[in-house]
């Protein structure tokens, strides 16, 4: 019983494609961790070459020199390779590489969220159409289990919504901006020192990088075909200290959410800044953790927490798929998600139903609060709490709202930037997050 | 493609075994969400026959009486069935028919936790002889992935360390008292009164439900048999309401956890109550929820979170796991868990190393600290934080150690119970969970 599977079975051979921080992550792993690989996969698991821009290009951790092609065609053509990993980022070459391992029908795992969330259906079709399997777990959540577990643990329930911190700088910075009161140019700077953020954080900090996670956990949780330019986002640059500080007077802590849910019909899937419940489990994710919240009509509420980046959980998340993809190879193929091909009928931000928070600064004279809520009232929108903080001139009224249609509040809130007595809307915030446990 | 594999594949027959609080839950969903099982199965399931005890007992949701038996021979022995579906709780006869299934090679899913922490590698035995297929998801978490997660997600990493909240019930009174001030016999009431519990509550309250998960989790994460008698357990019937009180303002919180560790050679497997800092994302699982938290030496740390009983959340994990073995069917097995034959190397509780949290009530006179730094000094026992509350007959201490073997604790304890000074140790709790995010 020791040394189970040993010299049994063929050994599975891998086409690295791509060797940075990510694919030199897969390659450590896969020598360091190659008994207990070969244990849950069934079979030995071995990287056999490894596609490079060039040979010394720095990486984290080393990897086999000896095994390294700078042609392309060296690898994608080799028949020895059973499962290609590509881990190269960015749109091309890496959508015209993996058409060419899915068209042909071999095995592809891929950590490219921005491939997926783009060309997800055009990928998905390829593999359908020869059988070849095809996965993407690290594409979300880096080290969590997420798309799996969805896929095949839920496989028998309903997903009604799904909420989730899925970047981490922007987590890292809302974390900072609340603990310390610092502002969100203060917070980008530290994210950026500790090499949390790219050089150019725009697809961080503008929900872009969120969205695109969006697009494929809402694929997989309401079976359609949702891309990432689908997808509703609005990013944390205009958050101020003032607003985390007012939101835990309140009850609430202020988190990048990505959400998206279904009503049976329409998909409802947005990134914005939104304020939850100081109890929500998702408010006690901090710093560059990552955290999906779902709510299954069976399952009830779930929550999967971790590392949503970095080399080494990435890598364990693309090993995981390989072992995966290990133990069915020679099977037919049980579901192609075919159903990612029926086209996704996504709602437009006005039709979603939320609650708001908002702060006016106002002149400070007798009836400007009836002007206020005359406003509110003319389109539909009621108040839940209203609170007006200092006089004078540095007066402001801070409120929350009911749930409302999205589309009458932006309407409520143009009527307000009208009136005389309104100074400045200098914040609005979505606010979510009741749970079952709150009750 | 509006209906991807429908009438293309042959249908897959459930016989469920039971029809109580799961087993018609199984049923219900089963029925009601049919197609979203067949697009994730890639076939039609059907529960096709059902064993009962009696076809009148109550049940939370209706099920089909045409299909029900009362006789085990009719329902074991119909070859038509693709998958068995365990929900009938107990040992026996549970076991005998789970072995009668798997010996002849037949697939069997199963919530049992039971039977699982007590028999299973004599039922993984049996699977792995003749290829049936075994899955039981739902036996520890209800709801929440784990297993699956653990065993291909994860795959590819060597798994450190797992904490959960692994038994609702003693969350939820622990939470009432914390959060009431209430003493643990009128939480147990209340927990009680609302069905958290059975009439007899002692497989919650001693720890016994917890260890039982805890010696699956074990031989799952760690790759060796660990059977439920082997997991240290100590209850929650001693926590005072000044305990969650000292705890708090200490910084931590207290929770019952299973707790579960492997240092390459050794297991350290255990249920006991445990401080952990209020930070710490176990601490904000309030009420009946349950949380597994996961720390893999590549991934870092991860948590799975939601209901951990109940009839829907449970049958979802087993529809689940019929999902997966349905996608699998008429294939060769990739692994069938051999290496829960091998037995683990369970360490004792007194080679865990761990800090302590202790009260000791005191007579109150000069030298009496000097006294018990003593004993603790004599044992190896180094002190973390020493708070006196109170004075005069009602003077208490509070004390904190650093990181030491249990067993020189246990020695420390025993020489402080003999001191003329130590009026008696109401209080002991051992104290983990620094997590990278807290750093």
């Amino acid at each position: 019983m020791e040394k189970p599977g040993r010299n049994r079975k063929a050994e599975i051979k891998i086409g690295l494609l791509g060797c940075g921080t990510i694919g030199s992550g897969v390659f450590h792993l896969a020598v360091k961790n190659k008994r207990a690989i070969e244990e849950s996969a069934g079979r030995p698991v071995r990287v056999s070459k490894i596609l490079v821009k060039d040979f010394d290009e720095p990486r984290p951790f080393p990897a086999d020199e000896s095994i390294m092609v700078t042609d392309p065609g060296g690898i994608l053509e080799d028949p020895d390779i059973d499962i290609f990993v590509e881990v190269m980022g960015g749109i091309e070459p890496a959508k015209s590489f993996a058409l060419r391992i899915l068209n042909r029908g071999s095995n592809l795992v891929t950590a490219n969220k921005d491939l997926i969330a783009t060309f997800g259906p055009e990928l998905i079709e390829a593999a359908s159409k020869t059988g070849a399997r095809f996965k993407f777990e690290a594409s979300v959540g880096g080290g969590i289990p997420l798309i799996r577990p969805l896929e095949e643990s839920l496989g028998g329930d309903n997903i009604l919504k799904i909420m989730g911190i899925m970047n981490g700088t922007t987590n890292y910075i809302l974390t900072r901006m609340s603990s310390e009161g610092i502002t969100y140019e203060d917070a980008l700077m530290e994210a950026q020192k500790l090499g949390y953020t790219e050089s150019n954080p725009e697809s961080d900090v503008a929900g872009t990088d969120a969205a695109h996670k969006t697009a494929i956990l809402s694929s997989i949780a309401f079976k359609k075909g949702v891309t990432q330019d689908q997808v509703y986002r609005e990013g944390i640059q205009s958050i101020r200290p003032e607003d985390l500080e007012n939101a835990r007077e309140l009850g609430y802590s202020v988190k990048l959410l990505a959400i998206t849910e279904c009503d049976g019909g329409g998909i409802y899937a947005r990134v914005h800044p939104t304020m939850i419940p100081l109890d929500h489990p998702l408010t006690s994710v901090s710093g560059n953790f990552n955290a999906v919240f779902v709510i299954g009509e069976s399952v009830g509420e779930l929550m999967f927490y971790g590392q949503g980046a970095g080399s080494l959980p990435t890598a364990t998340a693309i090993l995981g798929d390989v072992v995966n993809i290990a133990g069915e190879l020679g099977t037919p193929l049980a579901s192609n998600r075919d159903y990612w091909l029926r086209p996704a009928d996504v709602r437009s931000i006005g039709d979603v139903m939320t609650k708001f928070y908002m702060v006016l600064k106002v002149v400070d004279r007798p009836g400007v609060l009836a002007k206020i809520a005359g406003v509110f009232g003319d389109n539909d929108v009621s108040l839940e709490s209203v609170v007006q903080k200092g006089i004078g001139d540095s007066s402001e009224i801070v409120l929350i709202t009911h749930v409302v249609r999205d589309e009458n509040f932006r309407r409520a809130r143009e009527g307000l930037e009208n009136l005389e007595v309104v100074l400045e809307i200098p914040s609005v915030i979505r606010v979510e997050g009741e749970t079952a446990a709150s009750h």
